[in-house]
């Protein structure tokens, strides 16, 4: 089983790059430590809670695998001590966070695969998977949440779990699936980055409201 | 089964309709367009979803049944597209909207009545399906929920539920039932939004806080 | 059964405690009394509700008992009438409020344990169920978590539900732990509200965003 090893390897890399991400935007809202501790466990493992949620898949991942709690608090802390060199290290961050959400992506689709459930469900549980994290974290410090405005982070997640659902359609083995959509996943939102790519936004300014609001 | 199908077609109205309250919503916060569909679904599904979740109640309507998610997004972006004739077309917005609140209702109640559950959790379960989606379009959209300030829209949803679960414990015929509680629930509504009715409000600013935040 | 019956009564106090906050807060927003009954309710339970549905356990406590739901909405309402002279009442307030916190913190670690979960999912269910309402409360209200920044409130839930659990696993008698744990957990709130203690806070404002947001 080297290719679960070696997913779970970057599985555990996207989570830690997560709860990071909860840690710095519980910080800034000055929340305290244990605010912190949450908001970065809620980033980290949201997402893949959302989605077992969903599809009725208990025991969650982490009420099985409990020292998975306790890295994700741990990176939490750490990342309170580390903070003042975060901003040199923003390039090595963003392109961990680029890894960790085709990870995500990715094993979203192949978890509901493996559970039966069919391709559409699949790429959708890995848009949960990947985005929702983040779209949690946002809601915690009171913020519209960043991924519906920014940068394809969505629409990499999306095509990531779709190309991973596409070769295993394909019947592509499964190794070489991981590292083409990985690699694609990855790529994608590391182009998306440097070339500030985005989709169409939607503004919608009406001085009367339609809906009575 | 007809009147499975005249609910399912009403049920399918609402949806849409709410898909639009989201997206629209979406673009009140200037998202791009895949935050747009997120929005949109999360309206339209949110509601019976939590219902679904609440009561244990797996798999999902649309983890089954993937088409509504096509349509779901599909009527988001159409959204985008004929927003600009919106304004032009809020009347009939409203009632296509007053509609989908009295079906959701309903069906929030007869889903939980069929699956065993007594009347008072049948109608809680009516205002979390008619109401909730609305609510978590308003969480990921950072705005206090419109539904708990304004013209009784979730009284509406409350009553409605009621009186179909009511009038089934009276063993009234599921066809009468149906279209009377469908019907009071519509008029009530768009009543209700014409003479700007409301109930109280509670204003509490204290100066000192009683809760020590 | 004393004891079940001795923790049934202390954990109907939370409730209505919680109900309260719920309601106080929906009033500083001027939600309709709908909307009041609403928050003070997902206050009440939302926290036992959201580990229920982690644990994936079903059914949930207030659907199979519904006075439940009706004595949280009478408790809802009644804040609002007895609102003007909360104030004079604050200090009674606090108190019961750190009851609840203590209680709630209790029983989710103890139904987590009944239920056959570990140790360390346990305290996670402990802080969960005495958190979160209050979490639910403040998201529903569009604020930052208060609970995520103030007076140790959720580190009092943590150590209490860790008491717990580590006299339990002592073979410490039920009715002893439970007073024991319960006497620590209000006294220790008292005491972090008395003398305004609290941990460390992240404040982190970087002028460049790490994550790229």
């Amino acid at each position: 089983m080297q290719e679960a090893q070696f997913i779970s390897f970057l599985w555990l890399i996207g989570v830690l790059a997560e709860a990071m991400t909860g840690a710095l935007a519980a910080g800034r809202k000055q929340m305290d430590l244990f605010g912190v501790v949450i908001v970065g466990g809620a980033t980290a493992i949201g997402g893949g809670t959302l989605r077992d949620i969903l599809l009725g898949n208990y025991p969650l991942v982490w009420v099985e695998h409990i020292h998975y709690l306790i890295a994700i608090a741990f990176a939490s802390l750490v990342t309170v001590l580390i903070a003042p060199v975060m901003r040199y290290l923003s390039k090595l961050f963003l392109a961990i966070d680029a890894l960790g959400l085709a990870v995500f992506s990715i094993i979203g689709a192949q978890k509901s695969l493996v559970l039966g459930f069919n391709p559409v469900v699949a790429v959708v549980m890995g848009v949960v998977t990947g985005v929702f994290g983040g779209v949690i974290r946002d809601i915690l410090c009171n913020q519209v949440p960043l991924i519906f405005r920014k940068e394809l982070y969505a629409v990499v997640s999306l095509l990531t779990a779709a190309l991973y659902v596409g070769l295993k359609a394909l019947d592509v083995i499964e190794w070489v699936n991981l590292i083409v959509s990985l690699g694609f996943g990855f790529g994608f939102r590391m182009l998306a980055l440097k070339y500030k790519w985005s989709i169409p936004t939607f503004d919608y300014q009406a001085e009367t409201d339609p809906h009575g609001h």
